[in-house]
């Protein structure tokens, strides 16, 4: 737990700090690829821990998809809202909101509610008590929708 | 190391038995996509500890990245080579070789190999010796190299 919560305060601390740092090794048009891989990979890995949830429960597989997740999360994806990511650019949409890029207080929590969900499905997938991955998927699933709710177009 | 050492072994598992489970949740083009994304993302992650070790190194943004990568490089992405995913698929172009589908005993050396060198990556960050990690990211690179000279076209 101790690991866990140390890398959720490194991964608010990266969301918060980190953005400076990285985003110069990135064009704009790249974040915005980046960025979007890292939600469609972990988006993946949540339709896996649903599958299992839903049908036959592997524990390894949970876990798997549950620490995937977790380290995405807490991979300092603030680094991939740099200057210029915040419109389309030319073949690459992004449906983040302006209210991202000017609401830091807000932004911040949400990142790190997000993580912290993350770094728990991680322990308890470790687990591997089904109910306990249920009610932890639950929450992940929920701080995923804060965030899309006050910060994703639709 | 132990906890890293189970999770390359389910890793290696999960590439060798899940393809058939969780490649059903996904269409042949969103495979590729998805493990596309994967790939994109642990590139950026790959970048990140290159550069840390090329400036300033920061063990917390080098942990975060190496832990990241681990994560992706478990979570079973041998499921996203399902049948049908051998070849472009309408604007998705795939630059895997027909190789990584007729020889899977090759497949699964080079998978455990990055498994292993990208859990290695992990546990060596989270001490933060910068000597180690230059070793243990080269080593890194090589298992990823590895694959891509046997079974990505250039």
């Amino acid at each position: 737990m101790q690991t866990r919560l140390r890398s959720a305060l490194i991964g608010a601390t990266a969301i918060a700090v980190a953005g400076a740092v990285q985003a110069a090794d990135l064009t704009p048009k790249e974040q915005i690829q980046t960025r979007q891989a890292g939600y469609s990979f972990m988006s993946w890995n949540m339709g896996k821990i649903k599958s299992n949830l839903e049908g036959n429960f592997s524990q390894p597989q949970v876990q798997a998809a549950a620490e995937a997740i977790a380290g995405i999360a807490n991979s300092g994806m603030g680094a991939l809202y740099g200057p210029g990511t915040d419109q389309d650019i030319d073949d690459v949409k992004t449906r983040v909101k302006p209210e991202l890029f000017t609401n830091q207080e807000e932004v911040g929590e949400v990142a790190r509610n997000f993580i912290e969900a993350a770094d728990n499905m991680a322990e308890v997938a470790a687990f591997g008590d089904e109910a306990e991955v249920k009610k932890a998927f639950g929450q992940l699933g929920e701080s995923c929708k804060a965030c899309h709710d006050k910060f994703r177009k639709d």
